[in-house]
């Protein structure tokens, strides 16, 4: 059985929000047991990641160390035209995840105790951004 | 329904290919509607991105922010029989992706505007790449 | 046909530990032929990794990659309750992967010839740690 469904995402610009709920309710219309549930975002400057859903410090830490691995304005970069924090966020989009794939054991996503999944906006700007949720299973 | 198939890539040393067209290829004849599509790259010194397709500096400038991150001849690495740029192609390569899965809708890569799929050859000479890409859908 | 199982894995503290065979067996169990089989760490403190299984010195170069890129008790950190250790390995593990989908043919995990699946434990401690196997396929 298959089942597939795009979430549009409202961000607030530079930073993550949980998705886990929503992801959670798609998968919930799946009716699927068993399987695992692949979640895209379609875009390359935003990116997902599994990371730790108990202290917000976690969060503002990672980003403290992509902005300073990949920092904004940096000069080796040429791709500039839409601003000091466009190349940037293509980079950390590299550097995260694109596509990612969870298990799903009794309907639910089989996260680990402390394990939430967040799309992270690396622009700037709020934008609204596109996940395609595809459940694959019996 | 499953179909798999092999792609062998002749990259021209590092730097990327687009392969969106090839692995399209691949999924037009599977015959799914809807579903996933994983694409494996079967070595440890090349990866995959997705990535903006549009202003070719994008690769560019990710190639320098890994050229800068992870350089080449780095007295760092011990694993330097192969040459220089061996033990940093291993580094990218668990940096960046080697398994990318893809959502399938409308029997097409569900992709966003902006998005393709790269093949990332790290090392400095021409390698031939093995990709193995999977559908799985209905 | 789904199949899942979970694996346990002992870890030493920071350090690789070849997975490959143990995910392989639960591949067997699962009788398909063709497909993929997903691998997921349920923890935000270890990764997995395909990489080179020849020269150890791989694994040795990119955990000092790693240590060098990623220090511990680096003062740009807050999350710091649990030592040193702890919020650089949130960082690893975003940069490396949570879940990993390989290809399946003739029933057998289809890596290139020098790939091993590695579970990257990232703590200084050692840990046990919970890998959820996922096969889906013919």
């Amino acid at each position: 059985m298959i089942h597939q469904e795009e979430l549009h995402i409202a961000t607030r610009g530079r930073g993550t929000d949980d998705v886990t709920g929503q992801v959670q309710a798609v998968l919930s219309e799946a009716e699927i047991t068993v399987g695992t549930c692949n979640v895209f975002v379609a875009h390359t400057s935003a990116s997902l990641v599994v990371t730790e859903n108990a202290d917000p410090q976690v969060r503002r830490d990672l980003e403290a160390w992509l902005s300073r691995a990949v920092p904004d304005g940096d000069p080796l970069f040429r791709h500039t035209a839409e601003g000091p924090d466009d190349m940037p966020a293509h980079v950390r989009a590299a550097l995260l995840e694109t596509s990612v794939t969870l298990p799903v054991s009794r309907g639910r996503l089989a996260l680990g105790t402390w394990q939430g999944l967040f799309l992270f906006e690396h622009r700037l700007a709020p934008h609204t951004r596109r996940l395609i949720v595809t459940v694959v299973g019996a």
